[in-house]
């Protein structure tokens, strides 16, 4: 894989009770690492259009075309807001990697989702879908799913866009900016 | 100089003349190309308040201790509010460096401010304040001022900053969030 392969990251901007919308920030990056474009959202908070929108994110943006995946922090944007990673490989063809840092605690997402939404089996279904894996690193494990290619090339695009730590750089852009723009300072490290 | 400083790149949003308000970014960039932290800030558009806001970003970031320049894109935001490095100098101790990619025609500047503002002269001594540097670089030469350090440390700190072409990580940085969540894609190269 060529190390210069261009990454979009995407993250979600942290929300208060009183918010309808969350901004969903976007990073193009080239090489994993160098920061060519930023790319900005809106997804409703618990709605149902974060599949949509990461798709037209994809589908709209000029570096379409050098785009190699999509590295996407978790499986929700905007509370839960689900995001149907095959769905969108389907539209766009692009591979879609998720990534965390925790293995998700599927028990208590579920509690979560029958207290609050009726087609919480739907999103529940959604959330689960997938194998999860959990890949080795210099300090804690991380969690990824993915689709459009296989376990070593979603290996390696982690590897080429990972710096310091284990978040990937297009994550981890996405996570300073959204929360930066939202709070006045970035905080934490997605 | 270490290699490993941190410098704040500051940017506006590009706006429309509906517009009251234009959002400015900060990056915070460790060793001049590692993003740690975004802010977020707004200036009035043709106010006066840039240089406040400049030193509001500057003394309540968690970074402020780190900090060993600012640079900054031009000598305005937000249209013509100009920004007093000198002041914000005197008030926060960190040395400014401003960055343009072509000499400023002073008298295209000074009809502009002429027929829109009564305080005109104010403006213009402002934006003529201090003395401007060329410097020559693999592709254009730059244009640079600069208050709290000497031409070698600023010629350093660009040098240092600056990946590819002639625009300044932390700038450029700034620039791209800046257009990006503006107008749903960022564009240009600051």
């Amino acid at each position: 894989m060529k190390s210069e392969i261009r990454l979009l990251g995407i993250d979600d901007s942290p929300f208060t009770f009183r918010d309808k919308y969350v901004t969903v920030i976007g990073t193009i990056l080239r090489g994993g690492v160098y920061l060519e474009g930023v790319l900005k959202r809106q997804v409703k908070i618990d709605g149902k259009d974060a599949t949509q929108i990461c798709t037209d994110m994809i589908k709209n943006t000029r570096h379409r075309r050098q785009l190699k995946s999509m590295l996407l922090d978790g499986v929700t944007l905007g509370g839960f807001n689900v995001v149907d990673i095959e769905k969108i490989f389907i539209k766009t063809g692009l591979p879609i990697i998720t990534f965390t840092r925790d293995e998700p605690d599927i028990k208590k997402i579920e509690d979560a989702l029958k207290k609050h939404f009726s087609d919480w089996e739907d999103r529940l279904d959604l959330i689960k879908k997938g194998k999860m894996h959990e890949i080795k690193t210099k300090h804690n494990p991380i969690y990824i799913k993915f689709v459009g290619l296989n376990l070593e090339e979603a290996k390696e695009i982690i590897k080429i866009s990972t710096i310091r730590g284990v978040v990937p750089e297009p994550i981890r852009m996405a996570h300073l900016i959204a929360s930066g723009i939202k709070r006045g300072e970035s905080y934490g490290k997605a």
